[in-house]
This record gives C-alpha cells, structure tokens and sequence, in this order.
C-alpha cells in the first residue's frame, strides 16, 4: 500500500518512521522543507519523496501539518486524492478540521477520519522525530458517524501497528472538549507559570515539581495559538474553572481556614488518586 | 561521630540510609512508630534505636519532622542536647523554624543551622525512602548571620557526601519566598487542576503534560497545610501573580488577539529556555 505522511515535523517524521520500522507500506513523504525531505530519504524514514503528482496512487494520506495549513492543504489537494482512499489528521483540535474533511470527501469521494496521536514532546520539527515516539500513547480517532466501517477498521490496525497501546474513539465536539482540560489547559499553566519574576532565583530553589509544571512552556508557539483560538470556548472554560479553584485554595490560606485547606488538599489528592486508577 | 535522625519518613530515612552507605558515621534513629523503628534498624537504614537518654552523647541532630512536630520536639528537647552540637532541621518552610532553633541554640549552647533537601516524591513514609533520593539535589542551608563558620563548612560536607549535588546558602526568608513559587505554588495548581468535572473523561485523551501538571497532587495534605500556613503571605502573592497571567491568556484567547497570544506564550517560552539555562 502507497502511504503518503504530508508533513514530515515531529508527528510526520515520527509516523514515517514507525510505519517504514514496523509495516511494510511503502511510506511516500511531502515537506516544504527540502533539506527535510532529503533528509528523511537519506535516513530511510520514507521510501520516496512524494509530489502532488503522487498523488492519485496513494491509499492513505496522513496530514501532519499544523491546523491551517492542514485545513489549506486537504483544500487543495482533495481533488488530487485517490477514490476510495483514506486520509487522517493529527491536528490536536478535531471540529474544524473534521468539518472541512469530511465534506471534501463526500464531494471527492474519499474517506476521511480525524486523527490525534496523544505523544508530543516540548520540541519540534523532523530532528526531534522518533520511530518510538507512539509507544504507550493512546491513538484518537473521530470517523464520521456514518463511516466505512472496514477503512476504520484499517486505520485502527494501522495506528496500532506504529506501536500505539491503544485506540480511543470520539466525536470531533468531545474530542475538542475533553482536549482544552488534558492538554491546551496543561500549556496555558505552564506558559502563564513562567511569567512570576520569582522565576529568575530559582536556582537552587527548585526540583521535580518546578521542572514537570514547566515542562510544556517550551511550546511551539504558532501551532498553538492557532489551537486554542480554534478551541477558544472550550478552553476558556477550563481556564476559569481552574482560576475559580486557584482562588478558593488562597482564600482559605490568606483566611487560615485550616480545616478547609486540608480538605481541599484531601480531595485534589483523592481525585489524582481515583482518576490515575481510571487510565 | 553519632548523628541522630529524628523522624524517619521518606526525607529521615532517606538521610539516614545515605549517610550509613556513605559515612562512617554511627547513626541513632528516632521514631513514634515502632515498626517503623525496627524496620529501620533491620535494614541497616540505622545502627541503633535513639532514645531521648542518647541525645546528650548525639553529636549532630537530623530534625526530619513536619513542621509543627519539629517545633515542638525542639522546644521539648533542646535542654537535653549536647553542647556544641549541630542541629539541622529538614522543614519546608525556614522562618518559624529557625527562629525557634536559633534562639534555643543560644540558650542552650548549641548550634542551629535550617535546612531543606531539594528532594521530594508524591509518596511519603520511611518505605518510600531511599539513600539515593538525593541524587542530583539542591540542599538549601539558612545558617544565622553569626553561625560558627566550622559548623556551616561541616554541614556542607556532610550533605554532600548523603549524594547532594549543591548547597544553596539562603536566609529564611529569602528561602520563603521563592520557595512559595518554586514548589508550594506546584503543589496549590496540581491539586486545583484536579478539580475540573472533566478530569474523569481524561482516560485516552492524555499524554505527558497532564501526568507532570498533576503528579505532585498526590501531596500529604497534612504537612503541606501546616507549610501554606506558615508561608501564606508569600504563597497567595504567587497564587495572585499566576491567576493574572491566566487571566491575560484567556482575554487574549476569547477576544482571539492572535498576536497578543502568540507573544504571550513566546515570552513563556524564551523564559523557560533563559531559567532552565541558569540551573
């Protein structure tokens, strides 16, 4: 099977070399980046560099762009794409991206599922790409509700196969919702931690949970400005809930409401608890 | 030289296992729990059980207690000390402590220097500990202005030789106030971040960052009221400094300033690259 990765970045490159590792497709790669694509051809993380021409002979398309240019891309490449052929996405917001494709491929009768492979790392581009980056992480799949069953079926063997444990299926609306608490929020926090000026002393002052709170502040910036403009609602939600809790847990310090703060503490503890036993 | 741990949770048995796998110290242990004192002594984490009658011939005290505790076991206990001996104590929080622990040491002719090992795990307990907690750690030390200069040298290199990779010298309050951004505030947004009805939807929909933004949600609620407590003026002051940068990030998302977002979290980012540099 011809299997063009549009976009051979962290998750393109990743998914290219995972596919070229563990299947045995022939993995055709598309970049904007021509020091990229040589590159990925020199390491074998494709087989082939592959032009629009390609095209038409490819059986599955992975989009693994940032979300407008992802958006831009299925635009104008629909028309190009193979009938019967099944392309999935990795954009980390599922509405937009879902809408556009799955109208494209009603009209250009291709199959479309949206794809969020949960394994990111803070650094970006095909440097950064691993055969291994899927390992342990959960695959999201969000079909249309009337999909074809045996190209979902294929999608799920296939994403398993680049070492996923696992495959969760959603809609694109619960994807979004879910997505702005699990990871955008994640990000906010981290980025808006960063800003305190007591940050400068740190040194000497600081370990794991400094280091993990901050971890995700090294984000690629553009890429998620674009997502949480695209999640906006959702995110802004979760932001006020957490700004809400924030709030609650300094009242009771500055009041020194003892009970109360250890209570609070006991729950934050006991919901870790629960929900790591629910993973 | 006999050094007395008193407390041996995760932080006192991790001392007193380091010190006999890397001194030739004898090392007396005290704890309330008496399993928890043979379990001790049975793994070699300690030479002997400590009594209160020892102390007099303890050359150096561990205080490895939560805050209040330590309080009060110094208060209860400083009459009995050796003359000229060390005591460190282990708490979170170096303000109260050491004014309690510098004045008794006048008093009763000892010397008082406050410590804080720049290690900690969500798990508590002396089955949690291990002699290479330390590892790569920051040991801070808030010695008095006057303190004996030999006491302070013997101090450091004693820490160094339990596996400690530096000694940070601090005042109590310099300590207080950036620890209130560097640790406390991690442990406040871990424990709210649990909060949201959403986290029970997490399972499929989660990867690294919302594993390192709620580990250390797994706190002991007890010890870490006492530490808010103690510390609250500096503490909301973070909580209050966060809640207006979350509060930036979400005006900018939910009036979708593109470019306001995107220099906002570059400004994250360059940050987080600048303070991870100065480690």
């Amino acid at each position: 099977m011809n299997i063009a990765v549009v976009g051979l970045g962290l998750i393109g490159g990743s998914i290219a070399k995972a596919a070229k590792q563990n299947t045995e497709h022939r993995i055709l790669g598309m970049d904007i980046n021509e020091s990229v694509r040589l590159k990925a051809k020199l390491l074998d993380a494709i087989d082939e560099v592959c032009t629009t021409d390609d095209l038409p002979n490819c059986d599955m398309v992975i989009l693994a762009l940032h979300p407008r240019a992802a958006e831009e891309w299925l635009q104008q490449s629909a028309a190009r794409l193979k009938e019967g052929s099944l392309v999935v996405d990795c954009c980390g917001t599922k509405r937009k991206i879902c809408q556009i494709g799955f109208e494209l491929a009603e009209k250009y009768r291709f199959h479309f599922i949206g794809g969020h492979p949960m394994a990111g790392i803070e650094r970006s581009g095909f440097d950064a790409s691993s055969g291994k980056l899927f390992s342990k992480a959960s695959m999201i799949l969000t079909p249309e509700q009337n999909c074809d069953i045996r190209q979902l079926e294929f999608a799920k063997r296939f994403f398993l196969s680049l070492g996923f444990a696992r495959i969760t299926l959603s809609t694109p609306e619960e994807h979004d919702r879910i997505i702005a608490y699990t990871s955008q929020l994640a990000h906010v926090v981290s980025s808006s931690y960063m800003k305190s000026p007591t940050a400068f002393s740190h040194t000497g002052f600081s370990a794991g949970s400094f280091r993990d709170m901050t971890r995700v502040a090294r984000l690629h910036e553009g890429m998620w400005t674009e997502l949480f403009l695209e999640n906006r609602e959702f995110l802004a939600a979760e932001i006020d809930r957490l700004v809400l809790q924030l709030q609650r847990y300094r009242e009771a310090i500055t009041e020194q409401r003892e009970d109360d703060l250890r209570i609070l503490l006991k729950e934050g503890r006991e919901l870790k608890h629960k929900i790591d036993e629910l993973s």
